[in-house]
């Protein structure tokens, strides 16, 4: 989508991502002659998306001026859950100047969800985040036609499907849109930000309450034909497991995912036979558990604790061990809501990859935990809403 | 690798896939000015790498010249297999000129190996079918470092680790030389003059001796950050299986592969469950049973060799569901000697692969037979000899 190596982008992408830069160190930094640097820089001022920055340091000779982004420059990330609106208004540089969250059900459907998205924006607005919007980036919990910029059959979003999110928010807030898959975002996020920062090829794993990965090859988001690329949660793991919300059987995460993990808690509290569970149970309200409870007990030593979150890793490692094999990534990382089941879970899907990959896959294959955990969704919303600003900055 | 872009690589590309062109053409489907374009053919014919030939049919006007890649022009495409080497020497358009296959025990080594090789091209020279080398793709049966010219680690070659095939070959031809995994030769040469043709996102996948999967994803190979993508062969489908030779357990080419299916038909044999397979093993001078016998028995309705290939076609359709909803790609090639069991494996496959991915992914989803066979390969190390060579023509 973005033509990565035209001067104007990657001028930009630059200044985001480190700040106020000199025009000769941009020159040196980006290979481009200094005729044509300084042509592309005053082009870029002169639209406004860059200024002057005063004087950097001397290198020896004429000091020169430092360039930075725009400061007044707005981006809007706005990540839809299941069950959320994440919204992160931020700068040109990305830092955040705003955060909102709001609990929503993704079934009310895309009018009623598309108005608390502009109701949360109107809000930030009044209370100063910005005055208007430069871009704005959306990922929804489901497959994206990223060229159309529309959810594509999405299974947990009834009413979604080909809803023109990114042609009625472009319309509502007059700035460029990209809308994405929730995972994808993930991964865009922690490869800007994040654990994977400067990865070229990994994997994205998040173990929410339903299970996706975001694909990250040679340096892009890689989608596929559909764009439901990445679907890993209905992979079958075990042919005789429960019943799967897509009517199939043993899917992963029909087996191991927030979901899976709450009932099988249930259970066990109910049974009597985790004591742990039993009596955060008998504390509930709500008359249920979370992953949240199992963490909390496997900390404790609650050995059905313990065995629940080993069995789930081993589930989601036997899954990972063959997309080693098939994609021999370089790196993969672990998010979602289940990251929270932290080192027991982590250890023993390392275990199983490491003993079912290929030694020459696995010799420098790092498995670690998200480092931006909730954040890494709106992050990586924010760096597709301003790569496609920046673009469109020609 | 191919800087896709330069003008000259895509009048090259057009020239050799397409025969003669006008200069009127090429500009107009290369989007390219009359200025450029006839700069850029001129050093293209000073150089020899392409001739004139003759005048195009008017398009009313004054008539332009057709320009095509110089006749003379040789490829090598060489394909290694665990126990073959196939040779096709090509004109500049890729037709082969002539072909050599020999049965050689890839254990041999490197030297005695490339040896072999270099002995088969002294024979085709000899013959007529080359002058001299333009240029040489070489496939091998194992990883590769596509940036090196190496194999890595490749488990059925001993003696082959980064051992310098590029380099060997270069010097001993003088001429450019790319090495390449065997499957992803296969995948190129289906993309290049298949069944593939012009799909952008595919799999390929070869059954053969081993099992292993070429990726093409947005219009390349997709070789991995150790050059070991697509080693499918280890994915585990039964913890209950048998052994593999990585010394894990109930990896699919264990279960289901050539080596794997002759070892089941000799079981069926010897015991009498089979009467096709029995037969056929008395009249065998080997000792030994292949995949041929299998489809042989399976056509006459041999219930033991159809359950063979149907448990077969089960195993590799459950890896490929899950392929499916990792990489939604938009068609699944099946190729390699046991592409030969035909429809009653292919419509296996296709049962589990529709019934077990999401709709979205499989709703467009061929799954298909190699239409090149056993030329695959030799096909796709013709297509990236010459885009080496033609790359390097700048």
């Amino acid at each position: 989508m973005f033509s990565a190596d035209a001067p104007h982008f990657r001028i930009l992408r630059l200044l985001r991502d480190e700040g106020p830069v000199s025009r000769a160190e941009l020159g040196d930094r980006l290979g481009l002659t200094r005729p044509r640097l300084l042509s592309e820089v005053e082009r870029l001022i002169a639209s406004g998306i860059i200024v002057e920055a005063g004087m950097a340091a001397s290198r020896g000779g004429r000091r020169s001026t430092l360039v930075e982004i725009q400061p007044n420059l707005r981006f809007a990330a706005v990540d839809l859950g299941a069950s959320s609106i994440d919204i992160e208004i931020t700068n040109g540089r990305l830092e955040p100047v705003a955060a909102f969250h709001e609990v929503a059900d993704i079934r009310s459907g895309p009018r009623a969800i598309l108005q608390r998205v502009n109701d949360m924006l109107a809000k930030a607005k009044v209370e100063g985040a910005f005055e208007r919007l430069d871009g704005i980036g959306i990922g929804v919990p489901g497959p994206v036609s990223f060229r159309d910029g529309v959810p594509v059959s999405p299974p947990i979003m009834p009413g979604w499907d080909r809803h023109p999110v990114r042609e009625l928010l472009a319309r509502e807030h007059g700035c460029p849109v990209v809308v994405d898959n929730d995972v994808n975002i993930m991964a865009i996020g922690e490869r800007h930000g994040g654990v994977a920062h400067s990865v070229d090829d990994f994997l994205f794993v998040k173990i929410g309450t339903g299970v996706g990965c975001g694909i990250h090859l040679g340096g892009g988001v890689y989608r596929g034909v559909d764009g439901c690329a990445g679907d890993i949660g209905h992979i079958q793991v075990d042919a005789n497991g429960p019943v799967c919300s897509c009517g199939n059987t043993g899917c992963l995460e029909a087996v191991f995912s927030g979901s899976a993990l709450a009932r099988d808690a249930l259970l066990a509290a109910r049974s009597g036979e985790s004591p742990a569970l039993a009596e955060r149970l008998a504390a509930a309200d709500s008359g249920e558990l979370t992953a949240r409870d199992v963490a909390e007990g496997a900390a404790e030593g609650d050995v059905v604790c313990i065995r629940l979150i080993r069995e789930g890793g081993r589930r989601v490692g036997g899954v990972l061990a063959a997309l080693v094999s098939f994609a021999n990534p370089s790196m993969i990382v672990i998010g979602g809501g289940l990251a929270q089941l932290g080192h027991v879970l982590l250890a023993e899907i390392r275990s199983v990859v490491y003993r079912r990959s290929l030694p020459l896959a696995t010799g420098n294959l790092p498995v670690v935990l998200s480092e931006l955990g909730s954040r890494a969704g709106v992050a990586g919303a924010a760096v597709l809403a301003s790569d496609l600003a920046f673009e469109q900055a020609s």
